[in-house]
């Protein structure tokens, strides 16, 4: 999927909600755990009552890989059934990749080519041999960490060099070098507040990946205030806050209901944007 | 496994060499091909011919995941027979995973519980709670990210702050604060040459896991030189230089060869330790 196609996406469903597919065994509602896969029946009813109000589904790759083989297939059939049945959405695999070149190759080969995923999210540290094998694919994303929602964001991403240059504003620069804005997002925390004015003026024109709201206390009118751009620019996750709502037979209504009040915010900081145009 | 065994296991096997298992389907011997599982088959044939040669085994999760379902398949198959077959072997998932707080819990049940691996490899660039939930399980341990061995390794890890300290030094420096040497292990390419002196001053007596000898260009004897501690502190990780140094059905004997030869190497630079205790 191009830029483009995501923004037409986001003006005709007038949301930028991305679900986050966190999907613990621990978690889903007791009858399902009679189901022959219960993580993709779970994933599919969440998939099925929530996808005329989202843009994009985030399966988080650590809760299938916690189920070993058996989640590797739920995540497979995940993949499969949105690509099926919902292919105007946009998937993100996220993985929190990076690795020297040769290993970080393999990883793209998996996200991009083996399960033809839209983007894979990947961490900074190992620097621009870890990220560009990522980036040689058509239409395909990184979307690169760089101002994360939380707590431990403070340890590193802040450290300002001799120059007064945080950390994590070294990564939004250096990283324009490897690819522009057709190419490669950001992850920033809902959490960041203000902190999306100073990321704007590096990277105006870049959509965000943004995780953060509800469980963990973001503020989606604020993130808009200061983070939406002319082609909205933002992809706001919710995870816990839409799936977890409740844990009964009707958890997929509740999650829709969830969903639908995230939507109608949306739709309403969108009038600008549409407006505008 | 604990400090001490490790060390037991190094000065015993007069080795530190850690034998990574980079498994990549285009790369094995073609006859392997018509095994039901070949990447299994390729690493239980390398595994039975360097497990007196080596300490730890190192398997590299990018190869596995770019099989999909098979792969992780080949992946706990092949876990299970190094722990079944030579217990002695320090296991190390290389996963270089970090994520928010619930999520890398996740990651740490997968390799700690699920599979009862020794150690995961992790990135810091989210900082303390995302190292934090692998750091909570007895006998097992995070090896951080600390200066790696690639190239992009310069982009963000040699920032100096407004103090002069380097980001990989502030990563050395603020995790001490998470766990001490008997929980955490540091990732250093063999390719930084002196920079293991200054490395040295800030975790004297922590194991190092070093990548990077072989293929990468790095010098053990450098590594040695300068890294050395007085319970060996070094994991040197081979993968290339020995998995694939021959690609006909004498394959496994020819990484054998390969990994006496490092191993010679290994005995030789052991002898200031064992001679010092």
């Amino acid at each position: 999927m191009d830029k483009q196609q995501l923004f037409e996406n986001i003006k005709r469903k007038k949301t930028f909600l991305c679900v986050g597919l966190d999907t613990d065994i621990k978690k889903i509602p007791e009858h399902l755990l009679k189901e022959e896969d219960p993580i993709f029946a779970f994933n599919k009813a969440i998939i099925d009552a929530t996808a005329d109000l989202c843009i994009a589904y985030k399966p988080n790759l650590a809760f299938y890989e916690s189920m070993g083989v058996k989640g590797w297939i739920a995540f497979e059939k995940t993949v499969k059934y949105i690509k099926d049945n919902y292919p105007d959405q946009f998937i993100i695999a996220d993985a929190k990749r990076g690795d020297i070149g040769n290993t970080s190759a393999m990883y793209a080969r998996t996200f991009f080519e083996e399960l033809d995923i839209d983007s894979v999210t990947v961490a900074p540290y190992m620097g621009e041999d870890s990220v560009t094998p990522f980036l040689t694919y058509d239409n395909k994303w990184v979307i690169l960490l760089a101002l994360t929602s939380n707590k431990g964001s403070h340890d590193f991403q802040l450290t300002e060099d001799a120059n007064g240059e945080r950390l994590f504003e070294k990564v939004l620069r250096k990283s324009q070098e490897w690819a522009n804005d057709d190419r490669m997002m950001y992850v920033v925390g809902a959490t960041q507040g203000r902190a999306f004015e100073d990321i704007r003026k590096i990277v105006p024109d870049h959509f965000l990946l943004v995780p953060g709201i509800g469980a963990q206390g973001g503020s989606l009118e604020e993130v808009c205030k200061y983070g939406m751009n002319s082609t909205c620019g933002l992809i706001v996750n919710s995870s816990r806050g839409i799936i977890y709502v409740d844990k009964t037979e009707k958890f997929a209504e509740a999650a829709r209901t969830a969903a639908q009040e995230v939507q109608a915010q949306m739709a309403e900081q969108l009038k600008r944007v549409i407006n505008n145009q």
